[in-house]
Formats: C-alpha cells, sequence, structure tokens
C-alpha cells in the first residue's frame, strides 16, 4: 500500500467522505488512490477558494469535516482567502495540499514555495508527512485536530513522494474529544452578575446559536430580565419558527454604539467582546462602554448549551417556551427593496432551507423581515474575506441532501468565486442565488463618503462595477446555471418558487 | 499632508504612475489620496491576482514598476499566486497592501490576518509603515528594490492610520543601482571553457533573453561552435524576425533529459541549472547529465548583455549577423492543429505583437512555427501557477501603449483568472483570447496516464472539465469582450485578423 492509500482508507475510517478538489501535478497519485478506493465523493472547483469554501460550508451543515485536495504553493494560496473565512466561522477542515518530492524540493522548482507558512496563518494545526509510513497516523491525527471544538482547520501538507512510496499504514480513527464544560466558578459568578446587576447583555455567538443553546438562553432571560444579542456575523444561526428572533451586533459602528449604549455588564457566551470591522478616525475600537464590565461565561471551544442550562439552573430559572415569532408573511408585490426581498425570502422559502447571507450593505435589515420563516438555519461571513457565499453554498448544499439552500450574493463579492457556479451546475445542487446586481461596490462607496469626499473619476474607477454591466444571465449560462432577470418582487417570487420547485441549481439577477 | 497623500506623490515621483488596484475598507484613505492628486492611471481588477498579475505583465513590458493596491489579509492572499509568478518572472512590483489601523490590529478584528508573513514568502522586500511619517520614505525604498535587478516585489504594508493621519512627507526618487557586472574572473574561466572543451551548452534565462544579449551570444556560437539554449520558462524572449531562432529545455522531463544528453558543459547565463517541475518516481530531478561541469557566468541580476560581450571580446569573436528567420508562413487552412494555430499566428500578428503564452500542454511545439513572424515579445509563465494568461495580458497591453497582444490561452487556466476579461473590457485593451477549450485539464490526464492507469469514474470528477461545458463567447459577453467560436483554421484567421484591425479586446473559443 502506497501513502496515498493509506491517505485515503484513513479518512474514510475517520468518517471523512467528502473531497473537494483541484488537484495538480504533484497529487496525482492522490487522485490514483481516490479512483481505486471507492467511498469518496469528490467535488472539482475551478478555482481554489471555491474548494476551501464549499469545505467550509459543508461543515457548518454537516457538523463534522470533509477534506480539500490542493495543488502545491500557489494552489494553497488561491484557496487561504476561503480558509481565512472557514478559521473565522470556526469551521473544521481536513486541509490537505501537496507538495514536491522531498529529495525534489531543495531544487526550487518553480511552483516551490513556502507552503507551511502560508498554512500557519489560517491552521490550527499544520503538519508535513515527509515519509509514506506516516502519513495514515498523521491524518489521523488531522482528522482529530480538525474535529476538535469548535471545529480547526488542520493542514496536512503530502510531498509526493510520501504518496507514492510504499509503506503506507491505515492508521485508526482517533478519538473526537468533546467540547470542554465551562468552569463552574464562571457559572456561579455570571449567576452572581444576572441576580445583583443590571444592564446585562448576554453576546451569545458560535455554539452559543444552536436551537438547545438559544432555549437555554431564553430561560434566563426570561428569569431575569436580561437582553440577548447574537454577534454580528454567525457561522450558523438556527432561526425561523420555534427559534429565538435574536437580534445581533450591527456592522456600522455607529449603529452598534447605539444599540450596545446601555451595556453595564457584557457576559460572552462562546462570543468574542464587540468590536469594529475596522478602526475609523475619531471612532472606538470597542463597540460597548467603556466603563462596562465584560465577563466570560464560556470560550468558544466550551458547550455553551451546557453552561447555558447550568446557569438557568443556578438562577433556578423555570422552563420557558419561546414565543411564537408570529404569522409567516405573505409574498409581497411592487417594487423591490432589501425589506421586500426578505419578505419574499420567508414567505417561499421552504421548510429546513439554508440561507448562506452574502448580501453586504443590502442585507443589513433582513433578520427582522425573516424571523417568522419556517425554521431554517442562516449562514453568514465571518471572515469578512468577500466571495465566501458561491462557495458554502456548494458545500451547504451537498452537506444538507437535498435542503434548499438561497445564496443572497451581493454582485462585487460575487465576482470572486464565480467559478463556484460552475461546480453547482456539474453537482447538480439544489442552489438558488439571488444576486444582487447593484453595479458597484456599495459600501466602499459608503465608506469612500465617510472619509469625507464624493468620489472623483480615479475614485469611481476603482469603486464602480458598471462600464461594462456584467451580464449575470449570461454568465450563469455560460457554466450551466439557469438564470434570469427580475425587477420587481412578484417576479422574483415567480422565480424562487419555481426554482425551489425543481432540482439543480437557478440564478436570478435582481436589477436592485 | 496625510500619510496617503504622501505616498501617492512618491510614487508619482519615482515614475510609478499604473496603479492595479482591488481596494477595500482600509485603503478609503488612499483611494482619496489618488482621486485628489493627478498622474496615477488606476485600473480595476475584480479578484487580486487580477491585480498581481496585470502588475507582473506591465513590468515585463514597461521595464518599471507598477503600484498595486491590495486589501489587508485575505485580499493579499488571493493574489499570491500572481505574486509567486511574477517573483519567479522577476518582475519589479510594488506591492501596496492596506492593513488594519496600528492600534485596532490587537482586536483581531475579522479580516485581521498574518500580512507580512504571507507576503515575505514572495517579496524581497516587506516592510509595514507604523507612522504617517514614514510612508513616504518607505515607499521611496519600496520603489528602489522593486526597480533592483532583475526586478523584485518589494511590498509596503500600509495600515489605515498612516495613510489618513497627517504628517506625511514626500519622499525624492531613489537612485536605482545598475545590474552589477560579471565577474572578469568569470569571464576568462568561461572562455578558457569554450575553447578547450566539447559539449558547452549556453543555458540563457531572463535578461540573455534581450536582443542585444541574444546578438552577443550569437557571435560567441558562431565563433566557438558552442550550443545556445534558453530555460524552459522566460519571462519575456524577443523573437521572431532579426533575433535567434533560440529553444527553450522542454518541459517534459524525458525529452529535456534527451535534449541535454549531449551537454558536457553547462554555462549558465543568468539562468538557474535546468530541473524538473515536478519529481517523478524513478526519474531524475536535474534534466543534464550528471557527470557534465557546471559554470557560471552571470547569476539572474548581473548585467548579461555586457558580459556576453565581454565574454566574446575576451574569445576575439568576429560581429556575426543574426541569419535571417527565412520567409514569414502563409495564413495556414483546413483542420485545427498545434501548429496550424502557431502558423496562424505567424502569419497574421502585427509587428511588435506581444504573445502571452497560457498553452499549456497544447502549445509545446508553438517555437519552431513562430520563428519567422515578424518581431514580437514572447511571454510565459515562469511560476507554474497556472491563470497567469489574462492578467498578465491585462498589464502588457497598458504597457505596449498600443500593442496588440495575443494571448494563447488554455481552458482550465483561464477559469483561475476569468474575471480579468471584464478588465480588459473596460479599459478597451487590444487584447486578442485564443481561448483553446478542450474541457479537461489535459495535463493531468497525461501525468495520470504516466502513473499507470487509465483515469476512473473519481478521477475524471477531477480532471474533466466537461458535465457542462464552458460556454466561452457567452462567458466573455457577460463580462463585455466580444467573442465567436472557431472550429477551422480559416475561421480561426478570418477572426484574427478582424480583431487585430479593431481597438479593444476580442475572444475567440477555438474548439480544440
Amino acid at each position: 500500500m502506497n501513502g496515498a492509500e493509506s491517505l485515503v482508507k484513513t479518512l474514510l475510517g475517520g468518517g471523512v467522505d467528502v473531497c473537494f478538489s483541484n488537484p495538480g501535478t504533484s497529487e496525482m497519485h492522490f487522485v490514483a488512490a481516490l479512483d481505486r478506493i471507492p467511498g469518496m465523493r469528490c467535488v472539482l472547483g475551478l478555482q481554489e477558494n471555491i474548494v476551501t469554501g464549499a469545505a467550509d460550508g459543508y461543515w457548518r451543515i454537516a457538523g463534522k469535516p470533509a477534506c480539500t485536495l490542493l495543488h502545491c504553493g500557489p494552489g494553497l494560496a488561491n484557496g487561504l482567502a476561503g480558509l481565512h473565512d472557514a478559521r473565522r466561522a470556526r469551521s473544521g477542515i481536513v486541509n490537505i495540499v501537496g507538495d514536491q518530492a522531498v529529495y525534489h524540493r531543495p531544487f526550487d522548482a518553480p511552483l516551490t514555495a513556502d507552503t507551511e507558512g502560508w498554512a500557519r496563518g489560517v491552521s490550527a494545526w499544520t503538519r508535513t508527512s515527509t515519509r509514506s509510513e506516516d502519513v495514515g497516523a498523521d491524518a489521523a491525527t488531522a482528522i482529530q485536530a480538525a474535529r476538535t471544538s469548535p471545529g480547526q482547520i488542520a493542514t496536512l501538507i503530502l510531498p509526493s513522494d510520501s504518496s507514492w512510496n510504499e509503506g503506507g499504514v491505515v492508521a485508526e480513527a482517533l478519538p473526537v474529544p468533546a467540547a470542554p464544560v465551562a468552569d463552574p466558578h464562571a457559572v456561579k459568578q455570571v449567576a452572581r452578575i444576572l441576580r445583583e446587576k443590571r444592564g446585562v447583555l448576554l453576546l451569545l455567538g458560535g455554539l452559543a446559536l444552536t436551537e438547545g443553546a438559544q432555549k437555554q438562553a431564553h430561560r434566563i432571560a426570561a428569569a431575569t430580565g436580561c437582553r440577548l444579542l447574537a454577534e454580528g456575523s454567525n457561522a450558523r444561526t438556527q432561526r425561523g419558527q420555534g427559534r429565538l428572533p435574536l437580534d445581533r451586533v450591527p456592522y456600522v459602528v455607529d449603529q452598534a454604539l447605539a444599540a450596545l449604549a446601555d451595556v453595564q455588564n457584557l457576559v460572552l457566551v462562546n462570543a468574542k467582546e464587540p468590536i469594529g470591522f475596522f478602526g475609523y478616525p475619531g471612532k472606538p475600537s470597542r463597540l460597548y462602554p467603556a466603563d462596562a464590565a465584560v465577563h466570560v461565561l464560556t470560550r468558544n471551544e466550551q458547550d455553551a448549551e451546557a453552561a447555558l442550562a447550568a446557569l438557568a439552573d443556578e438562577l433556578g430559572a423555570p422552563a420557558a417556551a419561546i414565543p411564537s415569532a408570529g404569522r409567516r408573511p405573505e409574498a409581497p408585490r411592487g417594487a423591490l427593496s432589501p425589506e421586500g426581498l426578505a419578505r419574499a425570502v420567508a414567505a417561499l422559502m421552504p421548510e429546513g432551507a439554508i440561507i448562506v447571507d452574502e448580501s453586504v450593505t443590502y442585507g443589513r435589515g433582513f433578520f427582522p423581515e425573516t424571523v417568522a420563516a419556517p425554521a431554517h438555519d442562516w449562514l453568514q461571513n465571518c471572515g469578512g474575506a468577500i466571495g465566501y457565499g458561491i462557495p458554502v453554498a456548494v458545500g451547504a448544499a451537498i452537506a444538507g441532501g437535498g435542503r434548499r439552500v438561497i445564496g443572497l450574493q451581493a454582485d462585487g463579492s460575487a465576482m470572486y468565486t464565480v467559478q463556484g457556479l460552475w461546480t453547482q451546475a456539474r453537482e447538480r445542487l439544489p442552489v438558488t442565488t439571488v444576486l444582487l446586481s447593484n453595479r458597484k461596490y456599495q459600501i466602499l462607496l459608503g465608506e469612500y463618503q465617510n472619509v469625507g469626499a464624493n468620489p472623483g473619476r480615479t475614485a469611481m474607477d476603482m469603486l464602480d462595477l458598471g462600464n461594462p454591466d456584467i451580464g449575470w444571465v449570461q454568465l450563469a449560462n455560460s457554466m450551466g446555471v439557469e438564470a434570469a432577470q427580475a425587477t420587481t418582487l412578484e417576479a422574483l417570487g415567480d422565480l424562487m418558487a419555481q426554482s425551489f420547485s425543481r432540482p439543480g441549481p437557478f440564478l436570478i439577477e435582481l436589477m436592485i
């Protein structure tokens, strides 16, 4: 058995059976092993951020890692932005990167690069398997690292001779470490704050946004009157009927400062302290009052639901039913608006839909309009590297096993990873992309005006996406994805309903 | 004056007047400064490898650096593959990367990443300007580093507060260091080899492929009977009428071993020893005989033309006219073939054309068929990160000031950076892309078969680009580039001639 075969068998034995890939020459023996050993679903991306973004989306829905297969050096580099976003979303990925043969590397062949150096910035665990005998054991460790709570990127670098040499040994799956429980002292301390202090906000992030954790958080809020809020960007929020209508920290600094102005005690539950996406002249980095006290109930790797349950018990909080979210909205009519789009999605989405939200400026008001939708998952971009939407939709659809994925997708962001539409077509994935075609980097125009000026010709040359306008229907069609334009809410609703009733991907170019 | 304004003025003062850009929020003050201060041509790319690849192409033709403008963290990561290829091509680039404000960075905002760490792998010089007062001086040093022979990547990281704070100081341009001259002992030693030894090959790379250096190399070969050969991949080779019909080291290992089998003395002139792109089981890394002696006339940063002239003088070699390349071929007719395509290009290209060659497998025989074309430049991918073609064509066209750029472009590679077509349309660049549509990763199918098997279903899922076929005419049209299909050499010739006679870009989907 060669190293590559031991790798495939160890991956399958460890429950990793989906491989998002864009291989090159140095990975051919691994491709050959995948071909010989059945059981791995291999999904090709035509650029590496499709591959890494898909692995991110897969984890968020499947709750277990996929593996990637990236070409050496620049192949990894091309996927770093997707890995950056996945790291910020705390997604687990077994990130497999080919490399030059160990003996060939010193010759500095053209594709040779600092693979380990590039990988470390996004990986919790990085190892190069320099001997075929070690590949299996290293892969088992990588799977364990990827599955370590809350989810981590484990990069396994595979020189081509480690792949082709005989001597591979399949490794048993290692135990998956359980999420650590909260410190009982932290639980007691937060209970005391909730009993004695005012202006308490429980800020929920990561694992604190599951349906189970939400129920415990609601018990606490119902018993103490504390406020609940989600972080600004969240990997996966369970929302809709039966879930809490949680709001989140606004993106815009002034709005966030206003939303958090009354906080005197900030309790972090798998969340980070709220800070600005960027620094701005004369504005604070921290988005909460300087004199607020910060308390940590749980860190991001800890078991949020158990901690919240323990806290509720400590408080003697009775069971509390999640209140009804009210009536599902009707499909709206008339001119396009952000609220209208959100209501259309809420009115028409199938039960169990997965929303992949890369709506950027247009989507800031989507949350309130969708609380009464059927139960669904809402996925956000946690790392800020734009272009996450189309790839994450690929992975979420593959993990979803038939669940409809709805991408709310800004046009500027979509262009970074537009190649992912081809993968959606090839795999016949149930993805409906609502492409928000405003033909500009709207967020940057806003930021530019904050700098204190109206953009002139040179600035517009860098912020405007018109001239020429991108034809999204043609673009989607060219990669095998059916598409149509909508200029009214009625047309949007018709196209959405139609796409939900059929298998395969569809793109709606929404002329906003 | 704020830091950003001092940066723009220092760049313009140092002769850097083209900026390939994809900015984000942290770069808005720099964008505002570009808007206020006239003189910089700003060209937007919709993904960062377009930006960095364009800067690479610009250097190759202009011989002076452009600057980039990349968004912090993942923005840089998205451009690393283009920078990798540029580094291997020894292109000079002033690579400007935004970053979090200095005081905001410790808060680990979502886009925060190891910018310096990612940059170092591709940069000869990396510096973060942490004070507005330093930005001008750092920029002047960056320009000098970029222009240091043979060309280097200088990465200047610009925290947003260094940009917006007052106190900026414009820096004078620093002197550009001349390329070092060859060691006279090396010249004498190589002259002795040429006089006394047999099986001498002068391997020419980088600056040794200019027209001037070729003339000196030809003097030496005519006087001594030594062999001349170019490296396998070269940033810019001056070719066609009046230039040497140089062959190059073949890509395929067995062909390269055969081509170099008779070499007993290998003289490197701004070249590296020829080694395989990859290691393969049972094949050597070095492509020349193990018992050949290796001599270095010049390193890649040294003045090749002067060294070759000194060597020719040392040998007492008389002046020797470059022999005629023969008659320009006629436009061919009939079924498509690699040779037919090459002859069509040779027959129809305008004088002074720039060929950007990312033809991969299809183009291995293009060189012999194009020696009798009018004088032209031929640009190759030196780093092996595919997707270099469309972006490099953008930069070469902007530097070329009206010269026609002809992209010979494999389809799989094109998909990595397809967004660059939009920039070609927006800037109305004279780029004719011949898109080689074979709907598979042909090179990998070949490599797979070398592994010893025919690909099965799983392997084909990773190597085949059909299902669905990409519609290149639609795809180009969607981004504003006119396009048409050709299935015969006649149609190819007609479309080529038509595109050469009109301004702006055109794409020919060649159904190979």
